[in-house]
């Protein structure tokens, strides 16, 4: 995995390779391989998966570049999804495969083949920068008295991290608080507004909702959803929601009609074992009932047609995106297994009800079973983006790890880091990688800035959110250098009132990563070539059409790595505050070798 | 992957590690791993997947003995398939995986975890020895006239390989024949007779049905069965037939039905594009429609219930087990998807109708969506034995491959062989892998004599299927070292007649073999380890509780491996033939390095 990788022949699901992604049933798609010149392939079928029957078709010349040979195959769309991975000669042995994961010398099974679907892609927003509010912390804008659960607190004091108060601790931050707001967000280059749940809740999380029917009128209620709905289409960015369609919290008026008559068909929502004392819950918390959902009625008022939760809040009064809570566990309980049929539902029902929406899953883990296209169109990447990142740049850890609710990672190499977002993301069709929900923190991780505590390491995973193919979301607060250790310890109020806590240098750098980002389609919508893999520094390519950009992270400093200009070119543009590269005379490219850093650059176009 | 691998910790679905492999749903389940003294493996735990969600499991020490230590964790059987692998201290990063592909050095999708199902397993029978007959091409008992398609021939003529002649070239064998031959199928350990199909059709390989109904009275009809049924169990042995739920001939009558009637039931058993002319059909073959299995009808008749064909055909007058021709694209059309539909439902039925039988796959690629234990019970192997085993054993191949209807394969060394096939059963089940019909030749391949030339090749590739896990199918002809190049001209009747034809050492190694596997639960049932992977060597253990073999392949002379007596200990006996082997003064076992050749032992018993 480590080493040079720019003779190696290239194949995403970006534009560049599939130029026409949209497949449609019954027709074709094209798909195309680069072979960089040097490279020691010089033939390539495509094994195509039709009807559950492997069978192979050969690509043939498209055209020779200055740098690159390209093959072109064209392959019929006999099902929903293509599942294709191309046979090479070249390598080791004269026989090589090349999936998802990248270049095979052995066999494999059909876990990482690419794949292509004929379902409607997200919209082009849809690969907007996201920025996650929680909203009790985000920012207040009238003042409320706390409810009867709550234990009310002042916005300057300091986060109960632990204990039965933490989830009942109440800063009383609201949604016209977050439209006030909205200049911060833009200068940030963000186009998608992330709430965590807004409905009514005995939670300042609110993930045990107690009903799906209004916004919380401690938020402002959906009048003020309105305003900030409008407040936000108006700049050009949409709001995403968060919905626990994996259970509801045990005030729900559903769990209560439930609870009072056994033969409601509320009680037909819930898992009873012994109605009305034993039910099954999330992680076993009472106050979080889960939902059957074999019910058709439950299906029909969360997420099935026109009248349902998921339907009702969308639209221009609200949301154009849904995120779904605990995604990786809904529909799942014991051997009843009705993901598929919740995802597709769901995203059935979106379809039905605006022309452009988005959907996204929550999940910790591989979840591509869920990422085919037909249900939810990306998921929360702790798995091939946060954690190897995370593991990347920690500090070495103590051994042997603990292993508990948070576990510590490990401090690994770049190969090992690079090979797991390359075997996770290789199980992932292209269209769920690009919609991926990048993350390096959010309200259920520590602050990424005492995570990793030296501020060039915290601008490496910055640099790395901003230009890894995904969505990448920023947890408000973190662009203001916020600390703690701890998710619950995490949920700082934004200290609006005190600009001298706010790190300037964070703000002003990811201001200008996410400005960048957003100017570039490369970095928006571009495939992912890697170009070197060494202990301490990753570098790749992100290429679209007529763009492409260089990106390097240093976690330390490290021998020089040349690059040929035969593969960058002779100037490299930097971006986002990098300084221009220029190639030596030796006819390569050294990038800076300093670290930790990062950086970004565009490369002269050729042909 | 190449390598001295005796020191790396090992798990898998065997009895060894799984003690009570029939997991109950809301039970729990121990796993265990061992971790030989060395190792630099101290912790352990299972991340199990709980209802879609990962949990840690640490595990605890069990035992130690002479050579290992075992550690424990008890999983939760919350889910139907419980999904699990092992995150290990130790290796060069302190933090590596164990899942079914072997250890992983970073983070890996969950394709290859390991898993544990509630489903019944197949009967103990159902790990005998295969042996393969194509009923027109083993003996005849009768001589009966040929039918107005055919083109007879007399049992000596030569195949007619290629041309239109091909399928009705009819030599006339029978079922009475198959009984007349059991004393041969015993001499070589066989426990079940594997009949391709045994329906009327139009062709001498009859894959297209004219009905279900009957035995082909070519065959001797269903008195021929009877009588072959009860021969069989008379000496222990069980019946597998090859049903087409996939497609039927066009002469079938249901086909006929709907070609007369559009709107009859039997109408809407097939895919008609405009009624009566286009259809669909398998490979685009007018003789062979496909089925739309979206007609309950259809399954009714075919598989689901007492009166299908499935259920009429087990039982004490015929068959013991299925092999489900094509069955990766049965049920799969264009954007209609009901392969798991007609999976499970196939396996209900039968379970329903018989205590005891089996139900096999064909399938030529990666078939892991399929072998959870809800549905197909093995699949034809050709993914994770066959191809990988041709590979390693074939002479050098010229390049670039050609890749045609039967491509070439490369040579390739033992490392990337052995990648192959652990990448390939790691995301299978164990109980599917020891269920898989594994296989070096079979009616749709060449003969493995002529194929790999060097009879010396030939032992390898036998020892190779008698003692890899998984149920070893001998293609009839094959034990007695009948020569074809192509799969037709390879159908060749059995030269019954002709003793001075039959290879006698190929007929004794194989008897010996057989004999052996027979006789022995680590190779019927034992777990895999590896010990040793050269480029020309591979050396694994088969490991039961009471009995450990000891297996090497090797496909040229190499440079001698030294092992450890405190892995293999002092005095290895040798079976099937293979010369004893003792340990040198050195504490090392230093196996027979001339090659091509095969050798198995069984090791001496230590706690």
């Amino acid at each position: 995995m480590s080493g040079a990788h720019w003779l190696f022949p290239h194949h995403d699901g970006s534009e560049t390779y599939v130029p026409e992604p949209h497949a449609r049933l019954g027709g074709t798609v094209d798909v195309l391989l680069r072979v960089p010149h040097g490279s020691d392939v010089t033939s390539a079928w495509v094994r195509v998966i039709n009807d559950g029957e492997p069978e192979l078709v050969a690509a043939s010349l498209d055209r020779r570049t200055a740098r690159d040979t390209w093959l072109r195959a064209r392959l019929p769309v006999v099902n929903p999804v293509v599942s294709y991975r191309w046979l090479l000669d070249g390598g080791p042995y004269g026989y090589q495969w090349l999936n998802g994961s990248g270049l095979q010398q052995h066999d494999v099974p059909d876990a990482a083949d690419f794949r292509i679907s004929v379902f409607e892609p997200p919209p082009s927003w849809a690969t907007d920068t996201m920025y996650q509010i929680f909203p009790d912390r985000f920012a207040r804008a009238v003042e409320r008295s706390a409810p009867a659960w709550a234990v009310p607190a002042d916005w300057d004091d300091p986060v109960i991290g632990e204990g039965p108060d933490t989830p009942r601790q109440f800063y009383g931050g609201d949604l016209d608080g977050v439209a006030a707001h909205l200049d911060h967000l833009a200068s940030l280059g963000v186009g998608t507004i992330y709430l965590t749940p807004f409905f009514p809740a005995e939670s300042n999380h609110r993930y045990n909702a107690s009903t799906f029917n209004e916004v919380d009128p401690l938020l402002g209620g959906d009048e003020a959803m309105a305003r900030l709905s409008a407040a936000a289409r108006e700049r050009g960015m949409h709001l995403m929601g968060d919905l626990t369609t994996n259970h509801c919290g045990n005030t729900h008026e559903w769990f209560q009609a439930g609870l009072a008559d056994p033969d409601s068909a509320e009680a037909g929502f819930f898992f009873y074992t012994e109605h009305p004392h034993a039910y099954d819950a999330w992680w076993g918390m009472p106050e979080m009932p889960i939902f059957d959902h074999r019910s058709a009625e439950l299906r029909r008022r969360l997420y099935d047609g026109p009248d349902s939760v998921v339907a009702r809040w969308l639209g221009p009064q609200a949301l154009a995106a849904w995120r779904i809570d605990v995604a990786n566990m809904t529909g799942i309980h014991g051997d009843i297994n009705l993901s598929h049929l919740v995802a597709t539902t769901i995203r059935k029902t979106m379809a039905s009800v605006t022309s452009e929406n988005f959907l996204q899953a929550e999940s910790n883990h591989d979840a591509s079973r869920d990422l085919l296209g037909d249900g939810y169109q990306g998921t929360m990447n702790y798995a091939a983006f946060t954690r190897p990142l995370w593991q990347w740049l920690l500090p070495p850890q103590e051994q042997p790890y603990r292993h508990t609710k948070y576990p510590v990672l490990p401090n690994l190499p770049g190969g090992p880091v690079v090979a797991a977002m390359r075997a996770v993301s290789g199980v992932t069709p292209w269209q769920a990688t690009l919609h991926a929900m990048n993350l390096i923190g959010s309200h259920d991780t520590h602050r990424i800035a005492s995570l990793l505590g030296d501020a060039r390491l915290v601008d490496v995973a910055f640099g790395m959110l901003a230009a890894y193919p995904g969505v990448p979301m920023i947890y408000a607060g973190d662009e203001l250098g916020l600390e703690a250790m701890g998710p619950e310890y995490a949920r700082i109020p934004m200290p609006w009132a005190h600009p001298e806590r706010w790190n300037t240098h964070r703000l002003e750098s990811t201001r200008a990563l996410f400005q960048a980002r957003a100017a570039s389609e490369a970095l928006r919508r571009g495939g992912l070539r890697w170009l070197w893999v060494g202990d301490d520094v990753l570098v790749f390519l992100r290429e679209a059409p007529g763009e492409t950009v260089l990106v390097q992270a240093a976690r330390a400093s490290y021998k020089p790595v040349r690059l040929p200009v035969g593969v960058v070119g002779t100037h490299l543009t930097g971006l986002a505050g990098t300084p221009d590269v220029e190639a030596g005379a030796d006819g390569t490219v050294a990038l800076p070798a300093d670290g930790p850093a990062f950086g970004l650059w565009r490369l002269a176009a050729v042909e």
